[in-house]
């Protein structure tokens, strides 16, 4: 069985990650800075699949994909933990969305490196297989089991390793088409799609809002 | 009967839009530095509706609304030849994308104002009134009149007049839907998704990739 850590598991990202992978199948270790917390947290939802909670070390050290899911301004700290950890064939799939909420407005954080995913990539060891992914779908509505998703997620990478296993987590969710876009320079227009997505759902007073491709067989 | 100036109107983009309102019931009046060139380009065009040639300045001068079509590089340089003719009540829609291939590589050219939409809001008199729009349907698909569009279709300003004025060309355009996605700031988030359609066309080896949104009534 695959075993998941989704590193910022107990925010509404990535627990909304962590619950539909666990209903998938998948053995998923929610990771966190305070375990017991997390603990707490986790053993109030509706159980579901096989959920375990560690240190974020610790679930990196006994899964075979890490999925980051701490908010963008923590990134830099978490990944200056996790770095010694990381083994030669660890795959991370990037779920983060460098947008900030400042006195109600939006804005990008605009990362140096162009994208947040390629921030997240400058600060791994070089053996680390990296692939951004389900950035866009909502997470609300990702907690929501049952709720039909409907739509499109990105995948981009530059690890075929990576792309392959971030393609092969989209295609767990059902009703969701993984869209591969191609390099992990691609992660900028992926996350500006979030901002556009979140623009959408200001001016029209809705919470969903997501993408299909049209013209793509 | 509505009268658009299309600035750039022989360029694939404009020439595709110039045809688009004219099969739609529009006059329109490809504007061209070359008035001669576009005279002969045109006149090789299938006709359909009323398309009449002029050199950029006098287009202006005799429509109701302005759609700018030159390619981003160009954007400075007709602006500043345009400025004084710009009237109080003008109505610029601007279709363009800061998407620049080097070597095959696709690159945005990251205006300093955040797009090329702000860009150009920075260039125009302040009694202009501009709208984002068009940036996304694929220029080759919306010159095929017949094929089928099926898509939505990205509109934002700042100004009202502007908005409404978009949105109105949008729906002229069979099988579009437009979606405001609200003020002109949103145009770096549509100009990113231009690129992220491109970017799904290289790596799919198609040609007409846009977009959909679900969630929205």
């Amino acid at each position: 069985m695959t075993t998941i850590a989704i590193v910022g598991g107990t925010g509404h990202h990535g627990r909304a990650l962590a619950r539909r992978f666990a209903s998938a199948g998948l053995a998923v270790i929610v990771g966190s800075r305070d375990p017991q917390r997390a603990r707490a947290a986790v053993a109030a939802w509706p159980a579901r699949g096989s959920i375990d909670v560690a240190d974020n070390v610790t679930a990196v050290e006994h899964s075979d994909v890490i999925v980051l899911a701490v908010p963008f301004a923590s990134v830099d700290v978490v990944l200056t933990d996790l770095h010694a950890h990381l083994r030669g064939d660890s795959v991370m799939i990037d779920v983060t969305v460098p947008v900030t909420f400042t006195g109600g407005k939006m804005a990008m954080a605009e990362p140096a490196e162009g994208s947040a995913a390629e921030h997240i990539r400058s600060r791994l060891p070089d053996r680390v297989h990296l692939a951004a992914a389900f950035k866009t779908l909502p997470a609300h509505l990702l907690e929501a089991a049952g709720e039909p998703l409907d739509c499109d997620e990105f995948v981009c990478a530059d690890s075929e390793t990576a792309r392959r296993r971030a393609i092969a987590l989209v295609e767990l969710l059902p009703g969701v088409r993984p869209v591969d876009i191609g390099p992990l320079s691609g992660a900028r227009f992926i996350e500006h799609a979030t901002a556009l997505a979140i623009a959408i759902n200001r001016r029209h007073k809705v919470d969903a809002a997501r993408f299909r491709v049209v013209g793509l067989a």
